[in-house]
């Protein structure tokens, strides 16, 4: 087992792997920049190292200086955590180099998920449901059309060289399929100076499943229980839950034997994420694949009782997974809310500042709080607004939403903004109640919702 | 069910009760002395009334206050927490005559489990096994030599009528009861006005076991794996924990259906605890029953699942329970440290003042903070110096082990002197370590211990 781990990452996520590592025995070097100097993540690791200024790039995007911290402090081992560079193959690759394991995929294996196209396909081999498309390039309206008319409308017409938003056009029927065309492909010659079109099913209204895997390296693979992380906005998710309250045990054991065959036939090392996305039928269709640990990974470990992080850093170190997949159960459900220092009524904007006060709500069998902060902390303005995460794990659904509603209720913050009080009123919408949210849910219903109810209040 | 419940208690329990009553949707009252004016109990309660000045007598043992708090207040119920009137027959009676439900077993059960010679008695007409003694009085030498020889040396002489360590004596073998029982019986006499002698078998570095019950108004009741409290200091518990290591699954299987049957036979309402010795040879003698919620009922809750304080309000507003004893199950270990503010250098002087600051270690699956206090909490001088509870939740035991290493060397208290050092010193016991310590293991063998390793340090 590794003697020092070194944590490429900072806040929250980096908090919860120097706990982990503190619990294995296994020394923490935290790396930070020079506006994280008095953060709680870099108080508690072993030994912190300073790299750089507080622009990522001159910091947690520095490879070279990150690299440089580990070897000089004797780390034997990364966590790169999320975000940053954990799904950086170059990132990998150094490290592997330099002699120091990198705790998550191999490099390759981020590389081949992280193009899009590639993962799609690669995926789509292995037996993982894709959305449907055109399997080859379209070169004209006849061919267009033959295969929409196949799939169904709604489509989505793109450029298959595309990129960037150019080409692309959402198109409802048959007659909006020859209206547009002609200005798609022109604009694709133009931007891509190749004309070949491409066309994929829209999935309307989805929710957005994920399966999270583990890998050893002797090849054994575990699938973990769906999380449901439909509650998004601007396509960050704010809420999740596990399991997903609309599927049922067949689709369950669909989902994870499809994702354990996959990561099974791409040598799939560590964790990583399958993510799809359910239509109303229950189809179930591959969006793509996170090669790293997720944000909303502690609803998993509360219904499972399986610490991830551990197991991560276990697999990373050669051991070799011990649980079998029939040992994976699902007690109850555990929903998480991401904290964040933002301000709803100004559009979510991030906020900066100093943490005058805080008060988490503990205690009660179920009740966690994986934070970044503390009475005094700063808030710099420089990186993510995810300050804390609270995760109530429930027997039932309504007993998690009612943990976590106390919970939202009994949290304070004094000295910035936060999404409080939009987390809890989100949680008390009929929709989440019931548990039929969609990927479009927060913007299209509950956001004008929420705004009339505020008006409302204020007249009041 | 219940709309609004009282609390008749103060601290970590009041916090824990009303965060209970939240998540179901009831809302609560606390009562508070003048000295817990500024507590976060009082804070957190949805209504809060003053019950008197700071003496216990004054405010949290005021039967009187209580009650007319509870019925002014529109209270359906009170839930008495541990300690101050939770054993109390005369307020669980006045309750009942003022309309008000006590969440607790009925006044006639608490009287017959408070007089420990009927407890005794009962249990053992019921199965439970209790320590070997004389079943008669005994009148003289003769007589006490017979039973002694049968029960086996070492025994303890006792006044039968006694109380208050009068006529009391150890004896170690035959030559000693020969000796001293003319002495005792002679101060029995002139103590208690009758000679009357009774002896009982010594149970010699015995494990302290307990299992708790909960039962429901229609006579269903379910036993919870047993918790092993072991570690103690002046008859206080220090740390808990569940399962038991050293008892194996059919030693717990009879413990737990012991219990079970007990409970039954007296109709036993509500929760309530069957505290055990078990001696070296793993017999196990019936000590005394709680009838309340225990200060360690979290590691319970930890290891099933099972949120206890929730079971006790449902079944006082008359629910069934609709769990069955084969749903009961254990997963992995739970341990809990009792976090006192004491000074543990100077004999466990309980310490007053305010809490500068206050960091809890929170986070990663199977971490449990329940706590009385916030950064700014003032201690007063006039109740118990429990301040917090850690409960670590893990796999099997080793975790549980490391996670509370963690969470003992992450928490800071600023403010007050507290046994945070003691407690992980303790941990790293040897013993502790193994998991067979015995009732006396604190006192006997750590304390001196510990005073050694303090002198050396200090020298060091």
């Amino acid at each position: 087992m590794f003697k020092r781990v070194l944590i490429a990452n900072r806040g929250e996520i980096a908090v919860r792997i120097i706990r982990a590592l503190r619990e294995m025995g296994i020394e923490s070097v935290a790396v930070y920049s020079t506006a994280d100097r008095d953060s709680l993540f870099v108080k508690l690791a072993d030994i912190a190292v300073c790299i750089g200024g507080p622009q990522p790039a001159d910091s947690y995007l520095n490879i070279q200086n990150i690299v440089s911290a580990a070897v000089l402090s004797g780390a034997d081992a990364i966590h790169p955590g999320f975000g940053f560079l954990s799904e950086n193959a170059e990132f990998a690759r150094v490290c592997a180099e330099c002699g120091v394991i990198f705790i998550g995929p191999e490099a390759k294996t981020i590389e081949l998920m992280g193009n899009k196209s590639n993962a799609r396909s690669t995926m789509k081999k292995h037996g993982v449901p894709v959305v449907p498309g055109s399997n080859q390039s379209i070169k004209n309206i006849d061919a267009a059309l033959e295969i929409a008319d196949q799939i169904g409308y709604p489509v989505m017409l793109k450029a298959a060289a595309g990129g960037g938003g150019k080409g692309i056009r959402a198109i409802k029927d048959r007659e909006d399929l020859i209206k547009k065309f002609p200005d798609a492909q022109r604009e694709t010659k133009l931007s891509f100076d190749d004309d070949d079109m491409y066309i994929e099913k829209i999935i309307q209204s989805p929710k957005h499943v994920e399966v999270q895997v583990m890998g050893d390296s002797a090849g054994n693979i575990l699938a973990f229980p769906e999380r449901d992380c439909s509650l998004q906005r601007g396509h960050q998710k704010m809420v999740e839950e596990s399991p997903c309250p609309l599927i049922n045990p067949s689709e369950r054991e669909y989902l994870m034997s499809v994702a354990a065959k996959a990561a099974k036939a791409i040598n799939y090392l560590n964790t990583g994420t399958f993510e799809f996305l359910m239509d109303d039928q229950h189809h179930f269709y591959f969006m793509e694949m996170n090669t790293r640990l997720q944000v909303e990974h502690p609803i998993t470990e509360m219904v499972t009782g399986i610490d991830l992080v551990k197991m991560q850093i276990c697999v990373a170190s050669g051991e070799k997974i011990s649980l079998k997949q029939s040992d994976i159960k699902i007690h109850g459900t555990a929903i998480e809310c991401r904290i964040n220092s933002e301000d709803p009524v100004h559009n979510f904007l991030p906020q900066a500042g100093k943490i005058k006060s805080v008060h988490f709500p503990l205690g009660c069998p179920g009740a966690r709080v994986d934070s970044a902060i503390e009475n005094g902390s700063t808030i710099p303005p420089f990186y993510d607004s995810m300050i804390a995460k609270l995760i109530a794990h429930g027997s039932n659904r309504k007993e998690a939403l009612a943990i976590m509603d106390r919970m939202l209720d009994e949290m304070s913050l004094v000295g910035v903004k936060s999404n409080l009080d939009f987390q809890q009123r989100l949680l008390h919408s009929p929709a989440v109640i019931k548990g039929n949210t969609t990927t479009d849910y927060i913007e299209k219903e509950f956001l004008p919702y929420w705004q009339a109810q505020l008006a409302e209040e204020k007249v009041g």
